[in-house]
């Protein structure tokens, strides 16, 4: 349920001196998640060296004397950061530097978001709702989420939405028919280059995907584009995606509290349950339809040869990052 | 008035791979200027040096998958980004160098606006309203618009909002009441270090401010604050203001199209006609309504000694930047 604008709800950002943090805090300040009704107070997360910084972009939202904003809170402490925040955006995480192997930065991340599960655990709203889009993603979301037991598994998410997104536009572009008419494309499993992007069971313009694209571009160009897309911003814009990462983390948020419109779904990284096959417990792109303010797994879906083997594979690379880090996942106390 | 939803209206941004092109684009994209139901296209300019960066905004763009967004035209000639263009953000410049001289900038960017004025007269919709954000903004609007023989003066405007909402802001931070509660408030002048945010026309929650707030906070603190946030921001940030000044471009865009609040004014750059003392035609801050797609100057106020004196020496200011482009300024014919 989208909140009462009676009072300022609590956004939490994490991270939010750089760039994506940077490219979603005016957006949200401005009232781009819960319209020019709801007054909100930002409260920002960063690393010690980077309060400075953040000191910066704080002077910046003040100049811009946006009506809803009431307060910002600045901090290096997640206990304070978090304290009775409504919603929150953990974005920051470690980028991997030279030399740094795969499982080095999992273990980095992993502990700063076992910190972050600790503190939203002891200190957010008994309603908040978490998405995770520092990477890797989903398996921060795993940690944070085994390191809250007082929170439900629910209340936990991760982004697929920048994938969800880069797929409708791509389908968008080659079948020449507005994004708006695009529906029903998920993009299962892990935020990585393992990633599937289904558009099996999509409909563009109401009909079939599967009628209108050919399945040779869907194989060898639209699934490979998307995984390999972020390295492609990189290589165009010297700089990874910040914006277009900010504007799906809106729009994820957006569908979660308002609803995913009838006859169409999103995707969005959630516990699994054992659903279509997968591991239970690990955090999983799932076609997903929000009403009411909670999230659900859309069922029934008849899944090819194709994409059982394709979901297996990001299945069995969340597994091995699960393997990475099962000394910081307690075992889950939950009902 | 605000255009009609069924057609995509023309939004140019020149500068667009610079950083207040990047906080500026994904906002225009989301329909934060038009609202939800008014699709664009976007009009991208950028040196050529800068298009491969222009390249991968645009992919980000694009990987939004923004219902409204229905093309992306970019381009490294003025004469191509401004074909048919209903609004105009000029935000490229060429930034100080370190050893250029204040006259030399003026210059370097001076013919940099004179080939985007030439550009929009032959090219832009006849409606187009044109906002310079792109420094020295009031001259360059000034040289923009005489290069515009057949635009009419009263479509160019420059941005003094940045520095009217950082006067906004820091009124609500010593007075604690809500941006929104403060009115008439005026920046007057140069967006420079002249300017002059004046309040002594301003109401806090109805009541005159300057009951409200002591003139020594006023004039030793409020004042010179703004004149210098701009570096105080770089000194923090370690980065000029981006999002800041992107968030006002549109707020000054917005008002212009649907119009300022009834009892209320905001400032915009505009050529000036001699009122309240004003060199007649330099690009002026003033107290500006907008109704009906229009704008014009807040007649009548009493100005204080003060405020003539603070007013004197940013003319003065305009009219030395004036005079050294005066060879780029065909002297006007219009009627």
């Amino acid at each position: 349920m989208p909140p009462s604008p009676s009072k300022p709800v609590r956004i939490a950002v994490t991270g939010a001196a750089g760039n994506i943090g940077y490219a979603l805090l005016f957006r949200l300040a401005s009232g781009a998640l819960l319209g020019p009704d709801q007054p909100l107070i930002l409260h920002l997360l960063e690393i010690p060296q980077a309060l400075p910084a953040l000191s910066g972009v704080a002077m910046e939202l003040t100049d811009c004397a946006f009506p809803l904003l009431r307060d910002l809170k600045l901090s290096d402490q997640a206990s304070q950061a978090f304290d009775g925040v409504d919603y929150a955006f953990l974005v920051g995480s470690r980028p991997r530097t030279q030399g740094m192997e795969r499982k080095d930065l999992l273990r980095v991340n992993a502990e700063i978001f076992k910190a972050q599960g600790r503190a939203l655990n002891e200190r957010a709203s008994r309603q908040v709702r978490i998405l995770v889009v520092g990477n890797p993603a989903n398996t921060n979301a795993l940690i944070a989420s085994r390191n809250a037991p007082d929170l439900a598994e629910h209340q936990f998410s991760s982004m697929m939405r920048l994938d969800h997104n880069r797929t409708l536009s791509l389908l968008s572009e080659r079948s020449r028919i507005p994004v708006a008419d695009i529906h029903r494309v998920t993009v299962w499993g892990n935020h990585s280059s393992t990633q599937f992007p289904d558009i099996e069971q999509a409909l563009i313009a109401d009909r079939p995907a599967l009628e209108q694209i050919d399945s040779t571009w869907y194989h060898d160009t639209l699934i490979p584009t998307v995984q390999q897309r972020g390295a492609a911003i990189i290589k165009a814009r010297g700089a990874s995606s910040a914006a277009s990462a900010a504007s799906a983390a809106l729009d994820h948020m957006r569908d979660w509290i308002v609803g995913t419109p009838k006859g169409t779904w999103t995707s969005m990284g959630i516990a699994a349950n054992g659903d279509y096959g997968v591991e239970p417990g690990i955090f999983f792109g799932y076609p997903v339809e929000c009403q009411g303010g909670g999230h659900q797994i859309v069922q029934g879906l008849a899944l090819s040869e194709f994409a059982r083997a394709k979901i297996a594979l990001t299945d069995r690379e969340l597994r091995e990052e699960r393997d990475g880090v099962l000394d910081l996942l307690p075992s889950s106390s939950r009902g």
